[in-house]
């Protein structure tokens, strides 16, 4: 499954702090159940207008990632987690909420991973056999 | 804009190769006119079941990121390619299933980004302000 997440009317200063995104990263995929592969990597960057700058980060997890980029001057953030197996996305989106103060969020759910691939398209684990 | 990529039936070779993931990452976003704000990060893993292992691979972008896992015994590959901005997403669609060799694929957009979140709430980009 695959947690959209945008998110709106955020507190400046926390989207604006790499520390809040890398603790972000580094806490909820142990909290819903998910083990890390790799750091987290987190870095501020620049846009080609003055007020589109912000802070990226993300982190693999085992079959699946979590990424969060922010516009602090816009008060914006977009998050995904995508995985392969399901999680408490209700959770996740309470996480990000928090963590970023924000007034208005939108969460939307897609059905991808292993158990919808192989409804989809039956064939697609069969793809490496003989 | 966000493009989600579930591919089917793919080279289980290619859906293995380390080298194949990360020449995707490290080409693809100077192809659609991204600029890449970090090094690509491209690693193995192993999931709870023994087929279940594959390629994960990750690269942030101004404003945006692309990601790619793979299972390469079931033939399996979920990408996604987000950006606050707009992109050529025929063109990066046509680069993944070329990479692996995807004999299916399903392409999602989702209109996310600052043009969207500017329609959608309209006091977002005020948030900053006095």
């Amino acid at each position: 499954m695959h947690l959209i997440i945008d998110g709106y009317e955020g507190d400046p200063h926390r989207l604006a702090d790499q520390e809040v995104v890398r603790a972000l990263l580094d806490t909820v995929p142990q909290e819903i159940g998910m083990t890390t592969i790799a750091p987290s990597y987190v870095c501020r960057y620049e846009g080609s207008k003055p007020e589109d700058w912000g802070i990226s980060g993300f982190v693999l997890i085992a079959e699946s990632h979590l990424s969060v980029h922010t516009f602090p001057e816009r008060g914006l953030l977009w998050a995904d987690i995508f995985s392969c197996k399901s999680f408490d996305a209700d959770r996740l989106m309470q996480a990000v909420q928090e963590a970023f103060s924000l007034r208005e969020a939108r969460a939307t759910l897609l059905g991808r991973g292993l158990e919808y691939s192989e409804e989809l398209a039956p064939t697609a684990g069969r793809a490496a056999s003989p």
